[in-house]
């Protein structure tokens, strides 16, 4: 480590520091949406935009499976493929994100065809998308590293919203149930390959750059929703309009 | 035209009304800019986020021109990277554009630097720099024509600049008084492609879908320097914050 570079345990402590300061539990469109403040309709356009976000999530993990070298690590990562897309036909967190747009009101056909989607939203996660397929294994690795951070966000969320929407139930937020497991296994692994092969201080510098990355993808999703959706809310052109939505004159 | 292909006079009129109703001198942000409604620092983001799209023009342009088939294409698009890279150090829309930050008080190595640029500006820029390297040459072509409309929004924002704001100068706003004459210029070639060159039904769709997308590009910009600065400002970690900033509680 002559070259300036942090043991594995230090890099990893920054890591926690940057999700510390930069993850989306801090935004205030998320403290709105588990405290019960949101109507119905804004409920609807955080579920229809991040609808975008889980659909792609497959074709960022198959970018990197296509580019791992031995079968030990597409292994690994061919669980988050399975998680994702499922077994059969209605299995699979796609699956259950869909039944939770539709437990909150949506058409699905209307959410699967992202025609109402916010522009900001797809020109954050096709970002990421690209970021994965484009930048080292190291980094795309380490940009998933915002699943250390899910667990607690998922459980915040959910007890929040079962306890303060009477049009959510257990049912309709079956999607985060099996994250719970899912993303601490994920994240386990990814934190092991990155402390392991994160040796320089160039290396340890990319990787956290990658999850400053990631963090400003999750948290720019929120900004666009709270300008497009909270009060006054300012839709812009084509995009979703929530039934309940007050129309700025 | 027997597949329900329009005329080209009509694809015109069509790709018109897509400016009229969707190009950002709707936006409430250009509003304010224009109106001199903002303060030095929110005129500062303006700059700051746009020198980021300004800076990337030429990869766009130089990955079409990779792409056009013929001398006569390729010697007519390389007008636009002489336009905005200059012909000698100095010259060039991007220079004059760093005359505008350096201008309105801002400095230029920061700016240059993109360290405090908004993620939901560079992921909007990069998408639009995706797009034209991803799509058909005649969806690239077609996500040009927002230029159509931009002698309109260029006149009003340079006329209530200057009446409105006492840090800006004639000098500061050099960057825009030849894109008065290149945008047209530049905008007729386009469009007479287009015209030319989406004789399906289906191909005049795409270019009505690629002016879509780039109207959704650049109105984004505005979403997020209005959320990130107009009262009351949410400004995302690490991006630029004004010296004169109220911050939120």
């Amino acid at each position: 480590m002559s070259d300036g570079a942090m043991a594995p345990q230090d890099l990893e402590a920054a890591l926690r520091r940057i999700g510390a300061e930069r993850y989306h539990h801090l935004h205030p469109f998320h403290k709105l949406l588990h405290a019960g403040k949101l109507k119905r309709g804004q409920v609807q356009a955080w579920a229809l935009n991040r609808y975008y976000y889980q659909s792609r999530i497959p074709a960022k993990d198959a970018s990197l499976l296509a580019r791992l070298p031995t079968p030990e690590l597409r292994r690994a990562w061919r669980k988050r493929l399975e998680d994702h897309d499922g077994t059969e036909p209605g299995t699979g967190g796609i699956a259950r994100w869909l039944k939770l747009v539709e437990g909150v009101g949506l058409d699905r056909d209307y959410v699967v065809s992202t025609a109402g989607l916010l522009p900001a939203t797809r020109f954050a996660v096709d970002a990421y998308v690209n970021f994965v397929r484009e930048r080292s294994v190291l980094e795309a690795i380490a940009s998933s590293l915002t699943e250390l951070f899910s667990p607690g966000i998922i459980a915040e969320r959910v007890s929040g919203m079962l306890a303060n929407y009477d049009f959510i139930t257990d049912e309709t937020l079956a999607y985060f149930k099996p994250r719970l497991t899912q993303a601490p296994r994920d994240s386990d692994f990814a934190l092991a390959y990155v402390k392991e092969h994160a040796r320089t201080a160039e290396q340890q510098e990319a990787v956290q750059a990658a999850l400053r990355f990631k963090c400003d993808v999750l948290w720019s999703q929120l900004d666009a929703l709270y300008y497009a959706y909270v009060d006054p809310g300012h839709v812009p052109p084509g995009a979703f309009v929530p039934a309940d939505h007050v129309r700025r004159s």
